[in-house]
């Protein structure tokens, strides 16, 4: 009785057609990486507009009702997992983007709309939204938000924390805090967008925000670079930093291991460099003028070979060679192709320590058995390695193990187990790895203040 | 009694050297602008480590005594201000420089160290800390971070939250959170330190942190640039931004009514620029190579001047002349000499709509016949502009009538009563013209949370 009890208030508030329960569940899921999976959920709510939600959170807090809200579903740390006992909210139908404002470079959007989309919007008036990862396709912007994306831009421009003005968002209780400012600086009093950024879901339901736009780079030029040693990785990111001041963009690593596989599926028998340095380097520069920013990039890099900072380099001479050297950084289901079992880690650490952290990971994973692999690759200049470990066998006992070889170290090396991906499920038995228990334990009475009936994502991150 | 059982519990946790009473209090201030005045205290204490301040707030939460604590007294909101029943903190033996990390691009601080004893550390290893403003001499880091300062290079790095990479924090209760990570991605839960960033000292005391250090940029070159209308002010920032991908550095506007006083007193009869232009603009580029950059900035205005962008351009030739020219912008002493009684503002506005503002507050200012001028100037880029009244009369009427003026137009531009200098004593009033009701209700369930018995410098903000 209680359970039709709330649906039956849903309908009433939202009409028919935006409750879908029963049947209609069917074809839904809760992961776009597992869409065979059926959706768990008491009934799917498609709110089309802020008064929506907010009588959705209203009727929802009023009985209690756990809540999950689900974006593009890309997410990968189970923070979109339902239960039958939740109430799923999707907002596939709050997708407008409602402004894009040239003089103030911002862009207005409702939490439902897709990535690709606000990337797009801001194209066509020769705007960029730097925000930028693999998933930007199915991936939607209140999502990102709510975990804080990083990506393949944030060495320039920063995490997705960074790229936010304002934001709307509708609390527990249904209540509706519009901070929908155009402001670069804004210091009256708590920064309270600051607690939604990040906190998957946990805190409040995201329904718009202002985003940042940046000018649009004319220029883009990249190369590959071989190292002999670890210790120039950091000393050439730093000088050619200073040598490019505000074009250098990108700067990502592939360890030895993980360049020949991508390598060899990616060129074939011609390789831009031999396979047989320990690092190479994906660099790219974003500038204003495409011949000018390639010459000072020739330049910079032969200084380096003569001055023996770098071993090799292949400097892109196209577009299409330049999509060629990126697919190496982006294509990385060449490597997990290979893999009998993947399991995939999203780190960070200090810059100067990763691969002292790096050997000594390796080491632990070469005592297990059933490990074959372990490539490592990443967005070395914010500190940030990717590992993929290659199993011979599946199961949660050797998701563990390898988990503990990974994240044991972490601690001493004052790093993270979730540099961009977040806590979600997977992660929460390992936050406090990261986390001393003060810290854990003043996120709970956060969660406890602005989610008192714990209603909001239930058993995500805590 | 119970006076005296606080300050004999904190003599007997401190020793007698920490805990200054009677008159040892005389010589001691609460704003630095205002050293006539002694310093409103129970107490003042000088805590030398992270343990004392522990300790200290261990003690004044089993009392329930209120806290105050001092960095620099640099604030222009009266967020340092103390009475008799208050117990002030002064951080200032906490001022040690704990690490320089070249590698990770790090300084590791305690809160009480001058911003420029830190901004020298890191220049010492070709690295800068770019957070910078009138007050560096004096101002403390730890106050700079309560505060957000924003300052003179935000437009390139951000406000101080963005170089803020981990904190270590005393609770109200004296827990102590430590998060020294030198880390720039980490979505592990929820981003605490984010709360203690601009809360002007209301939800813990900063103790350390971790900040994040840039590249020295190689180069510097200034111009000063004239308009005929703001609308080209506007279009040019986004031409020179786009043109000079990442070395554009400043880009702060001087009102006509504020460059002919300033211009006159830094440079006498010879002005650079004519004075009947509306409005001027200060810019400046840092880069790689001097004499390269200097050359394409020449060549950028040239094209800005032949097609009509601006009106007018003086490129500096030399440091020294560079120095000069940016005296137009620092030495705001300048015009505040002129007035007979000077009130300050710190507003900010989506950057498209600020001229219009400025006419808007203009008239009504022109309606109140104790004004005789008011000084318009600021930081364009960030959208975040200075005005200085002068009066003919002073007293609180005065000041609350030109507040009215200046701040009741703001909130129906989505605009904000303090862009860098905070909310404090002397802004509450006009805290709901940026804030809504239930943005400032969520600001003090979030006070309540963190510091239930409201012990944590007590009045601030809300």
């Amino acid at each position: 009785m209680e359970e039709w009890g709330i649906i039956q208030q849903l309908i009433n508030k939202l009409g028919h057609g935006k409750v879908l329960t029963g049947d209609a569940l069917k074809a839904r899921y809760s992961h776009i990486w597992e869409m065979d999976r059926p959706i768990q959920a008491k009934a799917l709510l498609l709110p089309d507009s802020t008064e929506d939600l907010s009588a959705i959170m209203k009727t929802c807090y009023q009985f209690g009702q756990p809540v999950v809200v689900h974006g593009g579903l890309t997410n990968l740390v189970g923070s979109t997992q339902s239960s039958l006992q939740d109430v799923v909210i999707s907002m596939e139908k709050m997708n407008r983007i409602l402004e894009v404002d040239e003089e103030n470079r911002t862009l207005t959007v409702e939490a439902g709309a897709i990535l690709e989309s606000v990337q797009l919007a801001a194209l066509e008036k020769d705007l960029m939204f730097p925000l930028n990862f693999g998933a930007k396709g199915s991936a939607q912007i209140g999502g990102a938000i709510s975990t804080n994306a990083g990506g393949l831009k944030v060495f320039k421009y920063g995490m997705t924390r960074n790229l936010v003005m304002g934001l709307e968002v509708v609390l527990a209780d249904g209540r509706v805090i519009n901070s929908l400012k155009k402001l670069i600086k804004d210091n009256t009093g708590y920064d309270l967008k600051q607690l939604f950024i990040g906190a998957e879901g946990t805190l409040g339901v995201i329904t718009k925000a202002v985003l940042k736009l940046i000018e649009k780079p004319k220029s883009r030029n990249s190369a590959l670079l071989a190292f002999k040693d670890y210790t120039r990785v950091v000393k050439t990111l730093r000088w050619l930093e200073s040598s490019l001041t505000g074009t250098l963009s990108a700067y990502e690593v592939l360890w030895q291991v993980t360049y020949r596989p991508m390598a060899a599926a990616v060129f074939g028998i011609n390789l831009p460099l031999a396979p047989d340095f320990p690092y190479y380097v994906l660099m790219e520069t974003s500038g204003a003028d495409q011949d000018e920013d390639r010459r000072r990039l020739e330049d910079l890099l032969s200084d380096a070979l003569h001055h023996g900072m770098i071993a090799d380099a292949a400097l892109s001479d196209s577009p299409a060679q330049q999509e060629q050297l990126w697919e190496l950084r982006e294509h990385m289901d060449h490597v997990v192709a290979r893999c009998q079992h993947d399991q995939h880690f999203d780190i960070s650490l200090p810059i100067g320590q990763i691969e002292e952290y790096v050997q000594g990971v390796l080491k632990e994973l070469d005592k297990i058995a059933f490990v074959r692999e372990c490539y490592v690759f990443g967005h070395m200049a914010d500190g940030n390695i990717h590992l993929i470990v290659d199993k011979t066998k599946a199961g949660e006992e050797s998701v563990n193990a390898v988990n503990e070889a990974v994240y044991t170290p972490i601690q001493s090396f004052g790093g993270s187990v979730s540099a961009e991906h977040g806590i979600g499920m997977h992660k929460k038995a390992y936050l406090h790895y990261s986390r001393s228990p003060d810290e854990i334990s003043l996120m709970q009475s956060l969660k406890q203040m602005m989610d008192p009936l714990g209603i909001l994502n239930p058993g995500k991150i805590l």
